[in-house]
């Protein structure tokens, strides 16, 4: 997963963009980077490994001058942690200087790639990205709005796009519309996000959130609207409600906060636990879910577990006699709330299974009598193919064991799954989402070899 | 502030120790040290600037290797920030190599620091803690444990300390008892720490919490009772139960999170806010308190702000035209839970009151119809000379402007305070703490000079 | 200028190409990368902005396992100091992973990158060497050879290459022979380096020198020569014997020491100095002229001057009062050696004139009763287009002022240039040689537009 | 060995101080460090490992106002690299805040060490530097001056201090004179170095060459000479002028340059080398010394090893199969030069045979037919005490083999050393020198325990 984000008609746009990654850094930790144009249509690109307060600073900022700019978050995705893949791609094209910073996955990449390549493209990253700005520089379309038509009409998938072509920002969603893009106006310029709470941060006002296949070019601040791509079933991404988005941000309309709390009265009402005495959340992602849960059960609610939040990204363990779960190092229970009780857990999903197995037994040392794990959400049987970094299907518990079983290898007292209708209701509307890691019903056809690609080698290979 | 531990009898004990200080972190992020005792009473120190996780890393943890060891996080004070006061301090005395790590402050440094110049000490550092270190080293008692209890004589204020002299540990709270610190066993060693949470994460029980005046000697994991040192009226900090330390530690024998949503339930009591529609926490410090607010008072808990934990220590910000407030970076309100309604937010306490002023424009710019805000602790008039980095008296707003006043600055349409005997209740005694900074009644003489010594230059400064 | 390198079939031929750059370092400061390719042909690249011993460290070269190497050492050349021009390129092509280091400057290539981009070509750097690449991706011919083959027939200028494609390592001199390349022999293995100095490091033994036009293909070891590039008079660059190539390197057939040791008799006959008492160098590209020249002229050789190699790249000037000239830092006068005597200064050529200026004032300021500058090569009169980072025309001292002006301006009691006849002789022949900086006799065509690509942004600039 | 500096009544003196070091550097490469005084008396320090342009940078610099700096560069001594033993060694005593740069070695510092801990003093470094620190702390005397004469009538050995007191600085010689220290005036204000090449540098004029026993005070640039210490019988150490000195430097009255050309012409007619065809030195240290052979022998000089002036500090090695000398690195044979000659090799002196075994083999397989090693000094028979870093007696291939038996273990055809008189007729004069490396005859008694304390932990040892 990513964080995007575009800056038109901003004096020292790259700040700002640099604000708005700030607000989008829970959508991806691994890089960051800033492409900025300046008044000449100069573009400078900055990109690093690590978060936004690390990859950039004070003079970073100073040397990437201009009132339009492109910026990146991306996730920690295996395999591919090397900073050729830190987007925004950024290329010199026959359009001119092109930047591009990428929210979604193709399915088609490698059929695609491997088509470019045959025709004598070559290739620096091993990112989906760099497939589109092929597309893009050699299509024969008189335009650039023509060639970024032709070479999206050519791509399967999700996408949500801030592309710069010289001083024009062009922003797009694919017509399933995967991932969420929101325009927001500041002062005469225009910002475009993934979430709003990265318009909130920099202090702009929502405009509009973009709609499935809606293309729009801005120039120095003012929008046009583009001809939208070709209509496709919407299939907007649920897990974005459910995990991903920050609970402050409206994504599809909706309060992704009043959507968590929703998921858990849903919950509460499907898998209530009458033995519980307390119930509480794993923080910080299902706070509001415990919170709804809490207030139709009526199970009083606790802090159960306490968050570290100064956990860094690398972690020590000491020599074999004293191996911490890393579990630990992120949670501790409160043991006066915990001591005794039958206590009812909140948590949004549940992916391997290992982490809630370490937690259940951190809670029962700390003194649970009884142990009730709820989750706001139904069981994951299936990779994500659009953007979200799920492991490969053999390492997500549910698609191989029962619920019961999964229940005996987590040590609960009881285990309960929201259901997909459950899930849908909270969501705002039974249609128009995408459940495939859920409901295995994927909205575009997945072609054998994308896994593959997802896993290859970050370095150069030879396609043999 | 400070985080202090100390391991004995334990192999790798610098592993251990950069455990515990992983979940000590809260109490400071300044700067983190080790030193480690190997076999052959060989000491090796580390010290750096900035996190545990940034200080240390598997390579510099090989390089301290031996079953003794003493760690130290310290809180970021104004005007010190530099590598020399990092703790812990090490130095070669006539007892040996001596490692001490200090959480606290001593109220007659600056007078000890001037007679031992005089008489020939020379000092590389700010810290008060180097004088400590002189006084044990200039003792011309017989015995190490001489030794120090000669020079703790000497010292006035507060001081929680972890000693290693050679293989010999020794830990010590002043007979005040101003800061925790607690003893646990892990298989045949030793561990102290400041918080019993360091003893969770390391996977050691707890022992028993030192008592004010307590000194013990642990040598390879055993502990011996020393003679305790000279009584004096006990007085815990009460400001540890209601802000420092973590909510899943027990703290002067009680459990935080208890205490912090009694806090929040006394709250409600003396200042209930009938006009309130929802209550939410100001995350995370006092979460526990709208909890407890919301429990006694019937009004409906929400997650109303949502706090960023991607904020690194450095922040830039964009030029003049885009100034944000640093506040915003930490916290966006949720606009479908703050929209139109009647708010009672709950703070731990109030300083300066600039960052709860820029908090409730933020909550109101977010649709709020009233802003109540209530505080779990009596106002603030006056500094901690015990080891908490208040700012001046003059900084602190409620020692110069009545609670109506501080409403008016802050924008609220009601503002409450909890009374010092509702925040006692709470703490579960109504003697026995100090609350100086509520207060006034300091425990201890406060020499006029102590102020300046706080806020010394970090540099060597001739002293005229 | 840069330095280059390839190994074939040698384990670890990433260290043994480090060890290569160590040798070629003085060809290029700026950045040094390498890319391996192991034994399933994956490639695996590293570039850093640096000297190679900076660049790169054990765990580096731990990560760029295999016996197939490429490496590149590049020289600091004005206003394109940017890591995206670090070499060697590596991309994914349709021949497979591709990674070419190139030494030289091509004239064509801004009209062919013009005629790529419009063709769909993405570009991400500003090296002329990408348009290489493109050119041999895009080639159809059936095999890599015939691509590369292709892609060099269409480029002009000057190019030594080394080329690996998946683990097939290609090297080619163009056909006018200005760059050096030379073969050897280790073990089983093949090295290819700009200069025999890197084979003596690696304990290589020099199997040949390539001659202009050569193209071999080497593959685990074995070399085959290929058909060599169309015929073109050969025009070896003479200033790599006179200042680039290191003294210890046999280069174009020549020992570059006793070419120096000859250009410094030749410049005693032309331009004797009959008053000098004593003759010095500028250390250390001049040290073996000076010593011819004494040799010739029988003035007692000394050294008046001391070099300072602890001089970083960076250099801090105090403030105005006390403003240093860089020359200062670098070279000190012995001023036993020079007091009261008139010296003769033997240097190897002349550029912009400044240092020379602050050194003859400098060894004035030491005392020298007269100072005769005696250059042993002509007057340097226009820009190199194949390689060399001379500056443009009009800061070329001698482009613009008489030798008597250039006397005036530096300050010396007589000054003597080199002949070009004299400087060939020395050189080994009269024909074959690009004198081109010197004598205006460009061996190609220069484009109008190429003197604007080398001083190109190094940013992506619009090609409006 | 170490250089240092002292300025005093010269704006920015912290920038001057960098300057100077960095003519300083060749003395000492291990860390580098300076402490400024501002108008206020407030001194601040700056220390890091590495050579001084890596140490230092702008923003650093502008941190060190003040018109008073002491600085100093620290050699690499085996075993003791750690940023704690960098100087200036800074403290607060009750003088007010002192710093202090010395170049030498104390003989009985561990003496006064241990007498120093039993009576309370506190160490934080294992250099004899911090004995004299508590020494003029701990001392009763009347004023500053006396402090620091009282401390200095307890040490043995070798000493050049330049102290900062506040903002009066104190320059110091022992009265063996071991270490050479010089006075310069620039404009208003003087600096201190040890040697003129860092006067040159800053453009100040040479005042005067320090006597042994000399005790001077500057106050915003003004001299007073101070009483001068006891007298002693001179020993200036004369591997200063042999190796250690720049040879731009005026060093004991001499000209370090004209020495090594006397060392070389007595050398030639000590031990002549009748069958050489070319002599050449191993440069850069010899270079003035093969000439001084050259002009007297009459045999050809000739520049026949090359020096590889990139090389780092550190090197990393191929595996095993490719194990190249280090020597390697640091130095390539000019064939054309050596091949098929008898070749005399020049150099300053051999310590443990290692490195010139290996260039004497590199230089076999070059082709020499002969060679024939020629040593400008004695035998070096015996470790300094003084502050140079030999090894122990056991590595000094010297002080346990023949002549005959260390000619063969370098494979060299014929060996002569210089002999002790011959060296000191070149060094200007037969008395008042330090040879005790090559005669054993110490001038100072040498307790048992120092070369222990030489060789001591880096770290804090327990004293048993």
């Amino acid at each position: 997963m990513c964080g995007i984000i575009g800056v038109s008609g901003i004096p020292d746009a790259a700040r700002l963009a640099y604000l708005g990654l700030y607000a989008l850094q829970h959508r991806g930790q691994e890089s960051a980077g800033i492409v900025a144009m300046d008044r000449a249509a100069v573009a400078r690109p900055y990109r690093g490994m690590g978060l936004v307060s690390e990859v950039f600073d004070d003079s970073v900022l100073a040397q990437l001058p201009g009132d339009v700019a492109v910026g990146h978050a991306r996730y920690s995705t295996t395999g591919s942690t090397v900073l050729a893949n830190a987007q925004p791609c950024s290329v010199n094209t026959r359009c001119g200087p092109l930047a591009i910073a990428h929210n979604g996955n193709l399915t088609n990449a490698a059929e695609l790639k491997r088509d470019l390549v045959e025709r004598g493209a070559i290739f620096t990253t091993s990112s989906d990205t760099e497939v589109m700005v092929h597309l893009v520089a050699r299509s024969e379309a008189d335009t650039v709005e023509g060639q970024i038509r032709e070479a999206l009409e050519q791509v399967e998938g999700a996408y949500s796009l801030v592309i710069a072509v010289g001083r024009t920002l062009y922003a797009v969603v694919d017509s399933r519309g995967f991932r969420p893009l929101v325009l927001g106006r500041l002062g005469s310029g225009m910002v475009v996000a993934s979430e709003t709470c990265a318009l909130d941060l920099v202090g702009a006002t929502i405009a509009c959130e973009l709609r499935p296949g809606d293309f729009v070019r801005i120039e120095d601040g003012q929008v046009t609207e583009l001809p939208r791509l070709s209509p496709r079933p919407v299939s907007r991404c649920v897990f974005e409600l459910v995990y991903f988005a920050r609970p402050d941000s409206t994504v599809f309309g909706e309060s992704v906060d009043r959507v968590r709390r929703d998921l858990g009265r849903e919950l509460a009402r499907e898998q209530p636990a009458p033995a519980g005495e307390v119930v509480f959340s794993v923080p910080d992602s299902s706070n509001a879910m415990a919170l709804g849960f809490s207030e139709v059960s009526g199970i009083k609610l606790e802090h159960g577990l306490i968050r570290n939040h100064y956990v860094g990204r690398t972690f020590i363990n000491p020599t074999q006699n004293l191996r911490v779960a890393k579990v630990k190092i992120k949670f501790n229970p409160v043991r006066d709330v915990i001591h005794g009780k039958s206590v009812v857990v909140v948590d949004d999903s549940l992916v391997r299974g290992n982490t809630s197995q370490s937690l259940v037994q951190m809670i029962r040392a700390a003194g649970a009598r009884e142990v009730h794990l709820r989750l706001a959400s139904p069981p994951i049987t299936g990779p994500c193919h659009y953007g979200i970094d799920t492991p490969t299907r053999e390492e997500l518990i549910a698609s191989t064991h029962s619920i019961e079983e999964i229940g005996e290898f987590l040590g609960v007292d009881s285990l309960g799954y929201l259901s997909l209708d459950g899930m849908l209701r909270a969501a705002g509307s039974a249609t128009g989402f995408c459940h495939a890691c859920f409901s295995g019903q994927y909205p575009t056809p997945v072609p054998e070899d994308l896994v593959q690609l997802r896993h290859a080698s970050p370095l150069i290979a030879t396609p043999a």
